[in-house]
This record gives C-alpha cells, structure tokens and sequence, in this order.
C-alpha cells in the first residue's frame, strides 16, 4: 500500500498485475500458471456467482456435479472438441506414489500404478456430460435437460496471467439437451441473453451481442453466441459464450429418444459458459490509478465506516464506535453490506487509500465534530467526490447513491465504449485506427476465413462476433474489396 | 419407480444403493470411482452447504481458492501427512495429447510434454495452502488467518461407493493460522462444535463428539477431533473431522512470524473438513424401505402439491390448479419450498410412490370434493400419518408441521442410537453385543496401539472416538485386562 500503482497510460498490463496482487484479489501459486484466489478476490467472485446461479434457477436449470476426469476414449469421441483442446490437457497416468528407494525421506510415481487408460483433467464437461446423458434420455417425456455444473477446469496455457489465462479456472458450464434444433437454438440465445444481463446489471460492464465467425466458433459447436467487451486500454475481452452443438455431441455419444411423433432421433445439445476471467474484465473495466472501482452490486463490502479514533481517548473512541454501529446498522435495514474500520494504530490518510486501493464504493467518515453536528462525511470511490450528510436517513441517502453509483459506472463505461466503436472503409483507416485509437472496429468483410486469417496476422485484429444488430448494407470487403451484407467487429483482444 | 427397493433388514448395502440410484441422488460414471451427483441429490448437497457456509462466516472464517494441483515438492514436505496420502494420488505426468500417428482418430499422451516435476490432484490441501500462508504471514497482525475453501478433492480408493467412499469427492476444507497454541486449539474446538450443530440442528443426525485415538488421527495432526454418526444397520460413520495441526505443517513450510512480544516463532494451524459423505450419513440416517427420509430442513422441495387432475376435464382442471396455485403462494409466505405437480399422465399412485421414494417431507392432496369442503390431504412422509385440514391457514398449520416433523425425525434418531450404545466389560460381550446388536459400543481400553490393533484384527470394530463426556472411573480394559481410566467408543464403521 505504500507504493503507488504503475499508472494506467504509463504501463497498463503493469498496472492490472500490480492491482490484482495489491487490492489481495489474486497471486500467482508454486504451480505453473494456476492462480489463488484470495479472500477479498473471492468474495467478489463469490457474488458474481450467487448472481449467475439465481438467474440460472429462473430460467428454469439444476446444479448437478460431473467427474473431474475424461477417459481418453471418451475425451476423442467428438473429434473437433478433442482436437481443439488437445494441446492443453493435463494429463493423470498414474494413481500411486512411493517411497523412493534411494531417499527414503522423497516420494517418486509408483511405475506399478500406471493407469491403463490415462485420464484427462476436464479443460471443459460436454464429452463426460454427453457420455452420462446417453443414460438419462430414452423419451422425449426426459427432455429437455438443463443442466449446470459449477466447477474448476484445466487447460494448460503456455502464456497466463491471473484470472485472464490461467491453467485452472473455476467457471460454470451449462449442458443441456433438447427434442428440437429450435428449442435447442432458443436455448443458447436465452443464456446468451442471460449473460449479456448479467454484464450490464452486474457488472456495469456494456456488452455487444453477436455470433462468432467459422474460425473463431466454440469446437464441436455449430454456432457460438458471445459477449464482448471493451477494456480501457482499447483491447477487447470476451467475457462469456453460449454454444448451440447442433447433434455433434449426441451422435458423438450416441444419444437418441423415442420422438412423441414415434421414431428415434439424435437429441440437440447447447453449453453455455463464463469463467474467473469475468473477474479480470471488471477490473479492467472500472478500475482507475488509484486502485479497484467495484459496482456497488458486486462490492463485498459497500460502505466502510471509519470513526477517527485516537490511540489514548477511550472516552470519545466509546462515543465514536457506538454512533459508527448505531449508523452500520440503519444502513443494514437497506440491505447494504458495512463494514467498520475499528482500528487506532494506522492513519487516516493511510486507511483511505488503503479502501480506495480495494474499491469500497463508499468512505463514511465519522469524526468528533461531526457527532456534535449530526453529520459524516461521505466520499464516493468511483468520483472521488466528497459531501457531509446528515446522519439522520442517512441508509436512505446510501441506498439511492449506491443506485446512482451503479448507473453511473456503468453509464461511464458506455461512453468510453461508444466512443471506441469506429466504423472504417479501409484497410488504412482500419490500421490507424487500430495503432492509434484501439477499441472496436466495425468494417466490411467478405465472409472467409482467408481474409480473417491475413487481417489478423497483419494487423493482430480479430473479428470479435458479427454482431446482432448488425445493419445489412451492402459493401466492399476493408481487405480483399470483395462484396460484403453488413460489418462486423473487430479488434485485438484478450 | 416400479420395482420397490430391496428391504434395509434383508440387505442394508443394496438397499442403499439402490435408494441412491432410484431417488435419483447419484450414479457412477465412466470414470472408476467417481460419481456424478445428480441434479436432486445436487439440491440437497446445495442446501448442506449453503448452510455450513453461513455458519463458517458466522464464525469468522472467509472464502478463498486454492490450486487443485501440488508439486511433489511441496507434497512430500509434511512427512506424516505425505505418507498418510501417497498410496492413493492421482498424478499429473503429461501436459498435452497429440494425434495417434498410427490412428489418426485417436489421441495419445506426447511423450515430450513430460512435466519436469510431477503433480498430485490434491488429496488435502494443507501442502499448497501452507506454503502460500508462508508468503502471508509476517507478524502477528497478520494473524491469525481463518480461511475456508471448497473444492474437488481426489483420493484413488480402491473400493468405493456412492457419496460414502469415492475417487473424486466435494468437500470444504478449513485452514487457519494463529499465533498461539490455545487459539488455535480453541478454533480446532469451535469447528468441532460447528459440524456437530449442523449434524444435530439441520440433518437431524445425533452424533458423539470426541477425539481420535493415535493411530486414527489425521496425518499430520497433534490432535483430531470428530463427530460420529451411527447408521441404521449398526456401523459407524466419521461424519466430521476438526484437526489441531501443532507447528507441523508451519515447520514443514517454515511459516513463521514476528510476535507482538518480539522474536520469531512458528505458526499454530488447524485443518477441518466435511464432505459429500455426508450425503450418505444423511441417507442412512432417516431414510426407510419406501425411500428417502428428508429432515424438511434439508428438503429440496419441503411439500409437493398433488392436484387430482384428469386428461380431460379441463374445467376441473383449472379449478384445481388456481387452488393449487394459491395455497402454494399460501405456503412460500412461510418460505416453505412446494413444488406443484401438473402431469396428466401418471396415477396418483404411482405419484405418491414417486414422491415418498424422494423423500419430499408432506404430501398435499388437492382433490375435487376438496375444494367443496375447502380443505385438502396432508400425508407426512416419515410417518405416512394422514389427515384433511383446512385450507384457511394452511400456511401456518405446515410451517409448524415441518418444524415438528425436523423435531421428531430428530428424537427417533437419538432413541435409535441411544438403544444402540452398549456398556460392556468383558471382550466376550464385546464380540457378542457387535455380532447381534452392533452399534456403539462404550469399552475400557487400555489406551495402546496394540491392544486397538488386535480389537480391530479379531472384531473388524475401531475405537471411533474417545468421547468429551467420557466419564473419569477406573476399570480393566476389556481386552488386555490392564489399567484404564475411562470407557471409549467402539464400533464397526464406514
């Protein structure tokens, strides 16, 4: 806390590393590229996920829990999946360790416990899932299915950095399974939708909707829904995917049911999925040079009271406290989690950075003065703006800012977001813009993986979806001049 | 549904499997061992933990992860506990898959991403969470650390079965760091007394508190401390485990920290944990030869509303249903959890049959001639007791059944166990009150491996704990004849 961060415009991925570890939110483990997620750290995962799960339940799914491992066989029975994860799957062989025999005090693997059939760690559920849905779907009368699973998952990356690309993750991964390609496709839109709320409500976090292109689709899905952000240094993020798997993996795994109609027919499948990575996109999002700016919503604590104690007064230290709990707990009628800041030893200006470093939306300051004047002062984290209140309603007056706060972080976001969508007809523009402004680029393409393939090797631009709302217009491809219906979105990207 | 459950007296083992299976709680899955937990067996497990969580903050203690994976290293760094888990780790060797050149379908593991140090699925997690409490912990104000992770946890057992004794299990474990030897007994002691207010209040499971003999402590604990279960055929079930870990693991992982008295001194820690084997103490507990018997605290859904609905009649119908539907709203006013029934198809008997085999607690039985008489049929799952009450008040009248029905499921299981707590003094009694009677069995012993090593050898029963209330009284222990203090727990056990 002594040290000030890296400045945002100085470094920005310095900035984000510096902030992760100093506001106790995550650190680098003794394993490679597997990260711990701190108290503070999940504490706000741990809101992110009570959300997610509440609006999970109303859209009518079940938690269920689903091994950890995937036989290699069961692993390769969707070739594009297995393919697509292939090169980063952590790997059991063995199930035994042993005393070494040249150092009795070293364990070595056991050679004699070498499984017969390797197991992967699940870098993601649908093979496992799949394979134990065949067992669950005889009728349409067991359909749909929809399911979620809470879990951690393993994909070993070359490159990570804490929550953005980690070897362990902890995510969510719907799994459902459904009578019709219809119902199947609405389902993967709901959870899509589901997500983008999340985004918006939640995280303060503006969101584009749209589909992903051939190359950049989930593998073994036949379309991948996503949400994408923006980052404050220009760089795109995507923040959670919905996957509509047409019948790939029940023919994969050879799931069939007896259609009302009469007839066997492969069932339609979607997965659904969003990460910790959510974490990382919203501290990138808000968060300014001083430290973490947290939405109200998602803030473990809101308000933090800090009565000015002195290390020898216990007289007032006795009137300090009682008023700071007699406001802790008005402000808890309104559902606001407080927190109060108890200690004599640290100073103020100390204890202020301290909050701001963590994002506490809001500093009550509760001085000696101010119990005379029936007054505190309030500081709000995301506009460093001060102002003395009343203490009477003063759970009232927090309750409405807090409100305010969350519109306002997020209608801030919007602004830096909008003003980063730049519509481009040429490919020098499309440069430009990308090397000087960053942010997303709306441009013609003419539809084929060539052009998206060389855009991305000259430039490092990736098309993030082709969005939803997406004008059809004709065009000429920002690359090849060749005809084009609409624009879609590009930019570099997490 | 349509075959009945084989009866707990003519095989206590099948019918718990096939209650597992049937009251669709969990199955096995591909993977040797592991279990997938259903979506209904899941709700229940949500609402274990859901509440064990709250109690944990309650306490003090904060969410946070830690890595799945521990590097050799650090595993084999606490010697006891390394050799107490080695016999059954699944290890991480490899790190990607490449394509069989031989079958180009098939995946195999790529010799050449051999990970240089091996890693083991962790078994427990007091190896990883030591060593990163080491980087934390510098003087006494940064202690003490009470923090709680849940997580997968993988033990390669040889013989498993559902929820009681599986490969892959879900679990919370409890670590924390203190700075004298007190409080951290003191915590291992408060935990203790939590599981054992969970176990009681909320599983309706009576359970014996007590410490662990030597040889059954965990490894790498000073002291362990235990609730036991007894389950409905006699044996015992290790329902929840508190741990006083002593400086071993501080020493293991050098954590140390400067005291407030001045000098360097090594950390105090404790571990604790409980599992999805509590799921099965659960099962059998309560449950009787018709199926599940839920403690209505930890029912997924406390009352199925079953209207008499008719294919066709859809006047009728609608009528029922709006009912339904209003004594359901009736009912949440209380926050009691109700799920209507709307199926056309299936006879009611076949429905009562269904909802018995899951163990929802009260059955309600809207009919035609019912809504005449403005009242409805209320059946309690665990003692099938029936009677018609009206429907003004209803809400109410169930609040106070579900409170009464938690109370009595309670009270039978304690009058259970009670009975089945045996004083014996001689080894003879012994052997014969566990061939006939089975359940605990209070016996002096003479407090050494030994003697414990034989009782097991000649009997198969453990000494489960030495329980807090032991009276203090002179006697012989009832295998060697020598000298003892105070009688302890015997049984045979899960």
């Amino acid at each position: 806390m002594s040290k000030k961060l890296t400045s945002r415009a100085e470094n920005f991925s310095a900035w984000y590393n510096e902030l992760v570890k100093s506001a106790d939110l995550a650190e680098n483990s003794a394993v490679r590229g597997c990260m711990v997620i701190k108290p503070y750290g999940f504490a706000i995962w741990e809101l992110i996920k009570d959300q997610l799960d509440k609006m999970f339940k109303e859209t009518g799914h079940q938690n269920a829990y689903f091994p950890i491992f995937v036989p290699k066989s069961l692993f390769e029975a969707e070739e594009k999946n297995a393919e697509g994860f292939a090169k980063e799957c952590a790997v059991v062989t063995h199930y035994r360790l042993k005393t070494d025999p040249e150092n009795k005090s070293k364990l070595i693997v056991d050679p004699e416990a070498k499984l017969e059939e390797e197991l992967i760690v699940r870098p993601t559920s649908e093979a496992i899932i799949w394979n134990t849905y065949k067992g669950w779907v005889q009728s349409y009368r067991d359909l749909p299915l929809l399911i979620n699973q809470w879990a951690n998952v393993v994909r070993w990356e070359m490159r990570t950095r804490l929550f953005l690309r980690t070897a362990e993750f902890l995510w969510q991964e719907g799994d459902t399974a459904h009578a019709t390609k219809q119902e199947a496709i609405d389902e993967a839109k709901t959870m899509h939708q589901v997500y983008a709320t999340f985004a918006q409500d939640w995280m303060a976090m503006p969101v584009i909707k749209g589909y992903k292109s051939d190359s950049e689709r989930f593998a073994g899905a036949e379309e991948t829904f996503t949400i994408e952000a923006l980052m404050q240094d220009g760089k795109a993020l995507q923040a959670g995917t919905s996957h509509y798997l047409g019948q790939n993996f029940a023919k994969a795994f050879d799931v069939k049911f007896q259609a009302a109609e009469g007839g066997e027919e492969y069932v339609w499948g979607t997965s659904w999925g969003v990460s910790t990575r959510l974490m990382g996109a919203l501290i990138m999002t808000h968060s300014d040079d001083d430290g973490l700016v947290l939405p109200p919503k998602l803030a473990p604590y809101q308000v933090v009271i800090i009565p000015f104690l002195h290390k020898k007064n216990t007289e007032q230290n006795e009137l300090l406290l009682a008023k700071s709990h007699e406001i802790k707990k008005d402000l808890e009628k309104f559902g606001i989690r407080v927190q109060i800041d108890t200690d004599v030893n640290k100073r103020p200006g100390f204890k202020f950075a301290a909050y701001e470093l963590k994002g506490y939306p809001v500093r009550l300051v509760v001085g000696p003065r101010d119990l005379e004047n029936n007054q505190v002062e309030i500081a709000r984290r995301d506009t460093k703006e001060k102002s003395l209140q009343n203490i009477d309603g003063i759970g009232q007056y927090l309750h409405n800012l807090l409100a305010q706060m969350q519109e306002s972080i997020f209608n801030k976001a919007v602004s830096f977001r909008n003003k980063h969508i730049t519509e481009v007809s040429t490919f020098d523009e499309f440069k430009e813009v990308l090397d000087t402004k960053g942010g997303f680029i709306l441009a013609h393409w003419d539809g084929t993986e060539q052009t998206e393939e060389k855009i991305k090797e000259l430039t490092k631009a990736t098309i993030r979806c082709i969005p939803n709302d997406a004008k059809i217009e004709e065009g000429l491809c920002v690359y090849s001049g060749k005809k084009s219906s609409k624009k879609v979105l590009f930019a570099k990207a997490y």
